[in-house]
């Protein structure tokens, strides 16, 4: 994610009251090894730069912003990853900076990542093709090389396989917490773990990726099928997530096998059975992280799940969805604890996709607000008011059309949101 | 504009500060007579009724809302359209009411309409399908009509032709300031007479339509040339505003010519030459009223125009237009005086058009930020702050690519939206 905003890291804001209690227990992970430093990229007195050292053969998938400004890191992970072969596509390295998205940075932004990946690259003893690399903070900004390039050499000797919670904590920018989530899964009998860690909280909105979120497995998968299970669960997790309807120029998600977990079959394809679990965990991490990531939304209060139902097509369903995600007068209204389905009904109206008055129902919670092209019958003031003012909101939303079916999920629109998006970059 | 929150009119709210410094003088305009009454619709203590009384063979055109959750009597208006002949569609009567949209209220709101349209037709002494009506307030709530019904015979007799500024004061909901615009225009020698009135405040992202607009001339054109000339104005006008990408189920822009000025030649098309004069009038006084609309958007301390060049084609420059002109960031950091030229970056990268980093050029006022893929090299933080600092912001983006143009224009987003939205519908 790249925000063009602020110095620190949401300076004296209180931790999302979203937040779940505790950073999960990331176990240590075979083939990796994490360090992090404060470089100095931007904020002062906290970490900023992470690394993360893999095991030779790790295999690596990903996902990115669509924008057409994409961060000249996004540009050089997608060549990377295009100049592999689709089944053998390697990452040695992977280095994070937050502080500074290094996004529309021109040619020497593009040298600044140059520069990067070659340090790493001889200090790590591999190729610059297998160094990967995201930033994120201001945007326009020339991103300082020179700060991560002489860290590099330290932090390749100083990693370790169980450094998840400081790693989170490096790459954080306007998060008021930390953002990891991990699952273990059988593959073909082999226990196999995963770990992930996420970062974003403003400018979000992803389209075809996320933030900048990183999985790790020690499964021993090749990047095909790591890019067909990441390219599969993108779609119901961080593709359904919105904060402000804004997407990043350095959305980026990728995930990173090892291979060094216990010894299983070779799988070949993502639709092999024996993946069923494994695919099922990941699933469950990405949506994890993707949760984590709306709950900590900037200014956010409460979390909104919102259910479409009857939509002609999954997609219009997602976008009707998307439509009322994204409404500032729904979300302002969820924010008040103002029962307002009338505003629902506009969004509905707005999102361009076939919808019919009379078949339209809306319900907050399990209390039935609108029905029959009107208020329900037994419409209830209390009841309506009592489902949007808790910590977590459910509209569901019946089309009444076809089989058409999406779940997305929001934050509420608060003043937090002005106060952190109106304070000056400097 | 149907909004579904506020008991009053902004209670209490102070005017906006881009407000125009008085009400325009609008001129009486024969054929037409305006009465308004408090009839108790929902608000206390203001005018919420307006009745326009039109010469016999006024002919009306009008472009409506896009919502798939069109009010009752948008359905009610379209009909009646519809079903007159397309050079011969005649008006009688305009009932307008604020403090409720009748949008969302089925069967019950569709039956309100008609007892409204039978009841003027009687005191008028016309058809039911020469009564044209709007509605804008909360959404969802039954329309209490018999509170209208009865008014009507008292609101016909009482029409006076120069009492603009009491019935663009009945149209009213959350607008701080009463909406008006006129001009006069010569049709082959003969002068004739445009006023307009409007209202809208926020749930504004025009979308073929706008707001509750009304225009009224005593020029003698038929209804197919009053609707071309309408569906081309409302383009560059009331489509290229937004307030908060909201759409309303209520968006109704009509126009009026009553043929009771100067006798001027017949004018059998849109295209006739004798018509640039009053086209360019017309086209005057949509961009003057849709743009008292966005100076009086929720909240707005600030209007901010946007100016795309060399995109692809219009179409495109116009998504990227309001793509800027929609994002939360971008809203957030004008408000707050930031001359944050990276959101501008990143809204211009998720419209999902055409662009390229390296032939983007972004200016704020005259003062180039960025280009050549990065921050311009003569860049001055100073003079980016000056140009985001006044009550008016210039926004110039150049796509570099073809010579797609757009302009649109937008407010800034402050806490005082999240107030106005965020308070209780009661």
């Amino acid at each position: 994610m790249a925000k063009s905003s602020k110095a620190t890291q949401k300076g004296g804001s209180a931790v999302s009251p979203l937040a779940p209690k505790a950073f999960p227990k990331l176990p240590p992970l075979a083939g990796v090894r994490l360090s992090t430093t404060a470089a100095g990229v931007r904020y002062a007195q906290r970490t900023d730069v992470l690394l993360a050292l893999l095991a030779p053969g790790t295999q690596v998938a990903g996902v990115f912003t669509t924008s057409r400004t994409a961060s000249a890191p996004v540009l050089w992970c997608q060549a990377n990853l295009k100049g592999g072969e689709a089944n053998n596509r390697q990452a040695r390295v992977l280095v994070v900076n937050s502080g500074n998205a290094n996004a529309f940075t021109g040619r020497i932004g593009q040298e600044g990542v140059r520069a990067i990946a070659e340090e790493a690259a001889a200090v790590a003893r591999c190729r610059a093709s297998e160094v990967f690399m995201a930033s994120t903070g201001v945007i326009g900004e020339p991103l300082p090389e020179q700060k991560i390039v002489k860290v590099l050499s330290r932090l390749v000797g100083e990693g370790a396989a169980g450094n998840w919670r400081a790693a989170a904590d490096a790459i954080m920018t306007t998060d008021t917490y930390a953002k990891g989530a991990t699952a273990t899964a059988m593959i073909d009998g082999v226990k196999v773990t995963i770990n992930g860690i996420a970062k974003g909280s403003g400018m979000i909105a992803p389209d075809m990726a996320t933030m900048l979120s990183f999985v790790f497995t020690d499964a021993n998968l090749p990047a095909s099928v790591l890019q067909e299970c990441l390219s599969a669960g993108v779609g119901p997790s961080f593709n359904s997530i919105t904060v402000d309807s804004d997407t990043s120029t350095s959305d980026t998600l990728m995930l990173f096998a090892t291979a060094k977990g216990g010894k299983h079959t070779a799988i070949a394809k993502a639709s092999d059975k024996k993946l069923t679990e494994f695919r099922r965990a990941l699933d469950g991490v990405l949506l994890d992280l993707a949760l984590q990531v709306v709950k900590d939304g900037e200014g956010a209060h409460k979390l909104v799940r919102i259910e479409v139902s009857g939509a002609e097509t999954d997609a219009a369903a997602k976008r009707i969805g998307m439509s009322i995600a994204n409404s500032p007068l729904v979300k302002t209204a969820i924010a008040a604890g103002d029962a307002n389905w009338g505003r629902v009904v506009m969004a509905v109206g707005k999102a361009g996709e076939a919808a019919d008055r009379d078949k339209l129902k809306i319900s907050f919670g399990n209390h039935v607000v609108a029905e029959k092209g009107m208020r329900a019958a037994k419409y209830s003031e209390a009841a309506a008011t009592k489902a949007v003012s808790g910590r977590e909101v459910v509209i569901a939303v019946d089309i009444g059309l076809g089989q058409g079916k999406a779940r997305v999920w929001t934050c509420d629109l608060t003043h937090a949101y002005i106060d952190i998006n109106g304070s000056y970059r400097s």
